[in-house]
């Protein structure tokens, strides 16, 4: 794990880093040593690790809950370069918009690739991540992520079994019930109830799959892009209760 | 509106009262003039007006948020006589209980005709409490009730536009919908995903019904009686927000 520069502004430290050729964002609080939580935030499609809810939300867990936040750049995304699949996706979707048509099985078996490639480096990073001195191997870990990045974040909480607690949702695919069907740890699921890209029954058959003991399932009206701020509030507490045991 | 005794305990003061033949409670913070929110609590079937996690939440929204809060034995429930029907309904169950059989159908019966002697005593209690110091007419009202409280509450929310918004569950036959069609305040709907006395579809269906512009559904696994703390607190948050648009 490479660090390229450090920011440090309002108490956190915000280092960005390449690991191989995945480039990523590390937030912590500023002069951070021993161990500490961590989370792992995904980005939704099109975005990237420094897309800005993601970021705001990475600096308040390293400020006033002392966590270390990790981002990376998902394939394709970001600073990443886009393959041929890549590129072609991007055409066929704009296609399929442009006539009307679903998107939803186009969009199922592009991020299922991506996501083949995406768990791996996770758990690259994550290796990377626990030996530094201000994270360390012993804190708990949370993953955090919606849409492409739960397409991406179940099946890595399925293989990974240092990933104590997950935020997922806006995401619910049939090719996700084997990974969900091997995710036995807390999982808040956001659902939004007019989801223009998912399924209402496709995303509430994906809750009933998780075999953990705690999931909970907070659905809203509206569309993909239209989480309220108080669901996003009740994601954060619900990471903290399952990592820190804090109070609700 | 008869007032029985007071007692003050933690600065929050309790009076038992009668409004009629219905027997209720209120709780408001010691010494309160002035006008203040009002938050209406219904009990669970079987239940009644004392039940001890309405009196825990009634005291806290008195002690820590200034509400004044209110409860009222449903028909038939706590001190109030039980009518040859309301006997009949409890064998009925029972015996049904016993032979495995599935009760959803007599239970909606039931407790739909409760709910018709039960609005307008909600209402008539809404009068004479916005007529005391303390509460007045002008702060904003909610509603807190699942189950029984939501065959209750559903119709009075439609009925009375006096009530801001609202905290439902646990409830989700097809009699409700029509009054659910008819509710247009923000409302908190709680589901237990594998709840025994309710399909979950139909309580899916009944979110669904909801007009209101903002509603959120928090779904759990668990049967009827097992809602986890963190949902309790999550509507407690949404109340708030809600009647005195406090930040979540």
């Amino acid at each position: 794990m490479r660090f390229l520069s450090e920011t440090t502004a309002n108490g956190v430290s915000e280092r960005p880093f390449t690991l191989g050729d995945v480039p990523g964002v590390l937030w912590t609080p500023a002069g951070a040593t021993g161990g500490r939580p961590l989370l792992l935030m995904g980005h939704g499609g099109g975005w990237h690790k420094r897309a800005p809810g993601l970021v705001r939300r990475a600096e308040r867990f390293a400020a006033e809950h002392g966590f270390a936040v990790a981002a990376i750049d998902a394939p394709g995304h970001g600073e990443r370069p886009k393959s041929p699949q890549d590129e072609r996706f991007v055409v066929e979707i704009g296609e399929l918009l442009a006539s009307g048509e679903p998107i939803s099985p186009q969009v199922a078996r592009h991020t299922a690739a991506l996501a083949r490639r995406a768990v791996p480096e996770w758990r690259a990073v994550l290796d990377a991540l626990q030996e530094l001195d201000g994270i360390g191997p012993e804190g708990p870990v949370g993953f955090w992520g919606l849409s492409l990045a739960s397409v991406i974040g179940i099946p890595l909480a399925a293989a990974e079994p240092r990933i104590g607690a997950a935020v997922f949702g806006l995401a619910g695919h049939e090719s996700l019930v084997g990974a969900a069907s091997r995710v036995a740890v807390p999982v808040a699921f956001l659902l939004q109830w007019d989801d223009e890209l998912v399924p209402r029954e496709a995303g509430l058959a994906l809750f009933d799959t998780f075999v953990s003991g705690e999931k909970t399932l907070h659905a809203n009206p509206g569309g993909h892009l239209e989480v309220p701020a108080h669901e996003e509030e009740g994601a954060e507490r619900f990471i903290l209760r399952h990592l820190l045991g804090a109070a609700g």
